[in-house]
């Protein structure tokens, strides 16, 4: 059946609020103002007192999210054997046991694959010539992944794919307690010709108290700020930048001389040199460009890093899209079930009565 | 600026997931298992390895909701002592003091409030005229908010709205640990002439364990069934039938007679009497309505409940409004920013170089 997923902690931004009115913000704002000054003073006077207790419930609320990031790295400490072994298989250090390949595939998926691979032996053993008899773990894996999830694949560009092919593992780990709260994203990369670094960061931060100016938004921690790596690339390899030409004129002789210069280019690797939020909040572009990157970072924390096999086979996406068609299924109309009007029964009854 | 909620927790269905491609769901599904198929089998092998490593995670996964859940129930003894007082002044037990009832209102809105004040003294003086001159506490402070919200307003109906005045909390109980994941709304009635229930119960059940057919799609704890409560009507009272008249035809004489029959009518209280899963999980109309029902108790418990007094004032209304443009704002079409092409400067150069 249909089930309503019930998260525990879905508190936040998403498919859990009801539509409201069409009106717009500032009509559906001067109705409340207005409807609040109308109630009697005796009566205002305990709603503030109400929105005085409302504001210890965000404080607790705070505490609360403070305690769930604690979970979370006590959880991060219990995951970490899995991500290991994970990071092995994938890099080919380790050769899993029979016993630790073991699948039950699905009955239908193993008829149509039967079917699909009938048709595609040829391709198969083109596949298998083309490559390595005897691959190292599972080659581009991660690669895979940032090709398959549309929000990645957005970054990507196509000088960034060798470099890709050299990530072993991506990870993450959460801020000590009593610190601000933070996680930072480690991409782990094999000695390759493009960098030095061994492991790229990228540290997002959280504000996780109610703001004093509108306390009654806290909905829990938000990423408010984000500081990437400095990646020390080899001569001419930088992919986030691409020399161009210029022709320089001399003003006073005329001459004109050609001379190269750099100019930033597409790349993921920009993503460990993110734009600075505008000290005024007032440059739309760049807060959007922000917004983006806060977004594809809560995205490797809570999806790509938690279940990568899931995104490599593509199991997840189809998760994601099922998700999606629900969501649309939920916003329709409902039809009106309800019966109106005196029912017209020519029903036998009991002469006796 | 515009800043990205981040969730500690929300790995739900929601404003979280990437959009993916437009691709129909069937035609990703045969392009996953012919991409997977086309591996070379010992790749394939590892990937199972991978698979049953995802398996383990989705069982700690589950463990770490059974521990929020507990975070929840502690929480929800730290909350009680706020609700408690909400309660008691919303009912006018309990009077606050000055100091209790201090609130720095916003400037503009103070402003605003006066202009239209001045405007609507007139009906501030009708309005307290027509009520008592000392109302008790915050009268129909729970009808107010379910006629704010659009999710309850569309349960409500007129004859409900006499019945809800006298609704004084309505509270959430969660289950212990060791039971099965669950949990209760009570809503609590002072004494009236509706019914003699002095609390109305609604329980929610989950499932807070992978599902053993589909393991991977497990995100957390879902609502999987719910149950109401009988409620003991006084005799004519039940708002959730109605009398109609009907007219019958007796076989063998041909007479006429007319008899009363009671047939469903719409009311909030069919709430406390919710449709049953189809066994088959066949009957969509019937687990809409579930789904539905799941929402609701899902949305008193998570937004209601916490932050009642928002929703009494809209303030709650307008979050939940700027929420839903900012999503739809992040859905747009980023601008492309892309520079391409050689520039072309004429500048001076310095003429000694």
């Amino acid at each position: 059946m249909d089930r309503k997923n019930e998260k525990s902690e879905a508190k936040g931004k998403g498919g859990n609020k009801p539509l409201q009115s069409d009106k717009p913000e500032g009509f559906l704002q001067v109705e409340r103002i207005l409807t609040f000054q109308l109630l009697p003073k005796i009566i205002k006077r305990r709603v503030y007192a109400l929105k005085r207790l409302q504001l210890q419930s965000a404080n607790i609320e705070a505490k609360f999210y403070e305690e769930v990031h604690e979970l979370e790295r006590k959880y991060a400490g219990l995951y970490q054997p899995i991500y290991d072994k994970r990071r092995d298989v994938v890099a080919g250090t380790v050769e899993p046991t029979d016993e630790e390949c073991e699948w039950q595939s699905d009955r239908e998926e193993v008829e149509l694959a039967e079917d699909l691979q009938k048709k595609a032996a040829l391709e198969e053993k083109q596949a298998e010539s083309a490559g390595t008899d005897d691959p190292k773990g599972v080659p581009e894996f991660w690669l895979t992944i940032f090709k398959r999830v549309d929000m990645l694949e957005e970054m990507l560009q196509e000088h960034d794919e060798p470099i890709l092919k050299h990530l072993l593992d991506i990870t993450v780990k959460f801020s000590e307690p009593g610190q601000p709260m933070s996680f930072i994203l480690e991409f782990h990369f094999e000695p390759n010709g493009y960098f030095s670094n061994s492991v790229l960061t990228k540290v997002y931060k959280m504000k996780s108290e109610p703001d004093a100016a509108d306390p009654f938004s806290f909905e829990g921690p938000e990423i408010i700020d984000c500081e990437g790596c400095k990646i020390d690339w080899q001569k001419g390899k930088d992919v986030t930048v691409k020399i161009v030409k210029k022709k320089q004129k001399h003003k006073g002789r005329g001459t004109i001389r050609t001379v190269t210069k750099e100019v930033p280019q597409d790349s993921f690797f920009n993503f460990f040199n993110p734009v600075k939020a505008s000290p005024d909040g007032m440059d739309e572009d760049l807060d959007f460009t922000l917004a983006t990157d806060f977004e594809i970072g809560h995205f490797f924390r809570e999806r790509v890093i938690p279940r990568a096999v899931l995104y490599f086979t593509g199991e997840a996406l189809e998760d994601d899209e099922s998700y999606e068609e629900e969501d649309l299924e939920e916003g329709e109309e409902e039809e009106d079930l309800d019966e109106e009007g005196e029912e017209e029964d020519e029903g036998d009854f009991d002469p006796t009565a």
